[in-house]
């Protein structure tokens, strides 16, 4: 096992109701802005609950931050939050918006210049407004970690912020909420989640068996849920188990002490950015290719993960990691999120200017550093379909 | 799934060499107590390791807290820290030095009268003094978690004190410190593991499957290292394992959303009161106990536990859960820690005082709070032997 340094502050308050608890959550006497998406929680409830509970604050809005949240969008959130002297957010939606308004946190109070400049380089975050959040989607984890992704569209760029200024101080899970949420939505967090997982797990072996247990934990958990609420939306325990194994997926829990391989999630954010797919869609292509290129070095854990995640028996290693790859991908597929380029219209040659991107920067991914810009050729390749 | 709440503010730094990071970790400028058993630490390089790292804090020292730590000697450490105008506690050893620790922290600042008040009555504590822990012997939890076992000797009665104030603001894990244990407190350790993931786990079931894998995570991960430590106790895999298994399983995340039944410790820290037995030791003689007195109410999680956790198969469902707690007993002997009151030298009539401590207490205990001074007669009559 490697070393680790684990430290999570933030507040889980879950379950059915728990939006009432808000007013005790966000400190008195705040100026509270409140940062959400396109207009749903409007119709659903969200909004009104929300309000309701912070009776006693003062609150600013700013609403319309989108899908895979621009800086330029934020931007003008910073100007409001700066101009209204706002001194906590309140995140109130999914990933999108929690992530948007982390980054809201942290350009506040920055005054180096431009606040992109804080996502090159994580180390100029060195103040935030304190936020809370009342999640609405279950897929990123973003309620309960310190990072935020953002995009560029200017510089048609998608990066991670992380500093451990921006975990919220308290994060709301009602699963209530996620009732009415489009099953496409449902479907991208199901496999956001997944991969969150396979991310921290299908690496090498490091002798860490709780951790993998840990991982094994929440992966079959979503074997099990996922169908359950294709069938009956509805059910509260089988959306709550869903919302709790996004939350366990990205808290930094399951990657203590282990190595982890974000190549899924850093080429997926190239396929966002050029081809506007939703993210748990680049990631259902990616991942089975990432995997399926990597065979070789993630063969112990992916013969592990077929044995104790699929119940896979009897078949020699090649035909057990085979297997696995198969299983996966027959997964995102059961819960509708295609795994082909094609399936998306997209032409292989069409992702030329992704590689050429990867080439520019030097980047190697993986956990073992060898996945560059021909690799990722490679990985495209096996997307096609 | 119940609701729930999830904050756990520690910052858990662990691994090897970390003690060297005390320097950054414990606030600039304090004036820190140290505080320390029986004086092993001094033998097993544990103290030099700490005051170098201390190099640059100004630091007082207070040995000799003893394993179930007695108000009456904490309460020195209070007058001490009190006179000595200490602002930082820093916690040397295992359980019970925390555990002291921590009562420490909330007695100093307390000005209400007797500090012993605020373990029967835990909204008394309002304030505590910040600190840290340098964990050396894995079993209690207290490591990341709020709560401190106290015992009064002059009352004869131990109980627990819990906030969350009394958080350690971090604690370093080193698994190398636990080199040097006696072979009992390892085993003890292991004991005491098992039997908190086993309290929040065999229950009923609430619909909660990723609890219950994180559950059955860490007891596979003990049940496959326990057999290692005995055999080479020197490895550094294993004794890290289990040091992180003894963290995860009482830090509040297994317990999120599920009922818990904390009544083998219950009894348990009786039979310290009485008799002087080891923690570990008074958990390895009740819980089988318990769970055969509970068998029906426990019926369902005591098959899930014995399938997936001890791979029993093919048995019907009473047989099943007679290998569950045959299997619970067999390890805990296995391990080196019997399991019966004959075992210690004790006679089950010299149990009565116990008995009757609970009737004058009028506690319930248990999931269904179904277990009172009758029931607690029948489970010490199953621990005879």
């Amino acid at each position: 096992m490697f070393n680790f340094t684990f430290h999570n502050p933030t507040k889980i308050v879950f379950g059915k109701g728990t939006i009432s608890e808000l007013g005790n959550l966000v400190p008195p006497g705040c100026k509270v802005l409140m940062t959400y998406g396109g207009g749903s929680i409007k119709r659903n409830g969200v909004y009104d609950q929300v309000m309701e509970a912070l009776g006693a604050c003062s609150v600013t809005e700013f609403g319309g931050v989108e899908p895979n949240p621009r800086y330029e969008t934020l931007m003008k959130a910073v100007e409001q939050a700066r101009a209204g002297e706002v001194d906590f957010l309140l995140a109130v939606g999914g990933g999108s918006v929690l992530d948007g308004t982390k980054f809201i946190a942290a350009a506040v109070p920055y005054r180096g210049g431009d606040p992109w400049d804080m996502v090159l380089d994580h180390a100029l975050v060195t103040a935030a407004v304190p936020m809370g959040a009342v999640l609405t989607l279950p897929a990123t984890g973003s309620e309960m970690n310190g990072t935020a992704v953002i995009s560029h569209e200017t510089l048609q760029d998608k990066r991670p912020l992380k500093s451990l200024l921006i975990y919220p101080q308290f994060s709301i899970l009602d699963p209530e909420t996620t009732y009415s949420l489009p099953e496409r939505q449902v479907a991208n967090g199901i496999v956001d989640t997944f991969v969150h997982v396979t991310e921290q797990y299908l690496t090498y072996d490091v002798n860490a068996p709780l951790q993998d247990r840990q991982a094994e934990a929440i992966l079959s958990t979503l074997v099990e849920e996922a169908p359950k609420v294709k069938a009956n939306p509805n059910t509260y325990d089988v959306r709550a188990n869903l919302m709790w194994c996004s939350t366990q997926a990205l808290n930094g829990l399951i990657v203590c002490g282990v190595p982890s391989d974000f190549a899924t999630h850093l080429i997926g954010h190239e396929l966002t950015v050029f081809f506007g797919l939703d993210h748990g869609q680049t990631l259902a292509i990616l991942h089975p290719a990432v995997l399926q290129h990597q065979r070789e070095h993630k063969a112990q854990k992916l013969i592990q993960y077929a044995q104790r995640v699929w119940g896979v028996r009897g078949l020699g290693d090649e035909e057990t990691i085979d297997a696995a790859i198969a299983k996966t991908d027959e997964f995102f597929r059961s819960v509708g999120v295609p795994t082909k380029l094609s399936d998306y219209g997209i032409e292989l040659a069409a992702c030329k200017p992704i590689v050429e991107r990867f080439k520019e920067r030097g980047t190697k991914m993986g956990e073992h550093k060898n996945i560059g810009y021909r690799e990722v050729e490679e990985i495209l390749a096996l997307c096609a379909g």
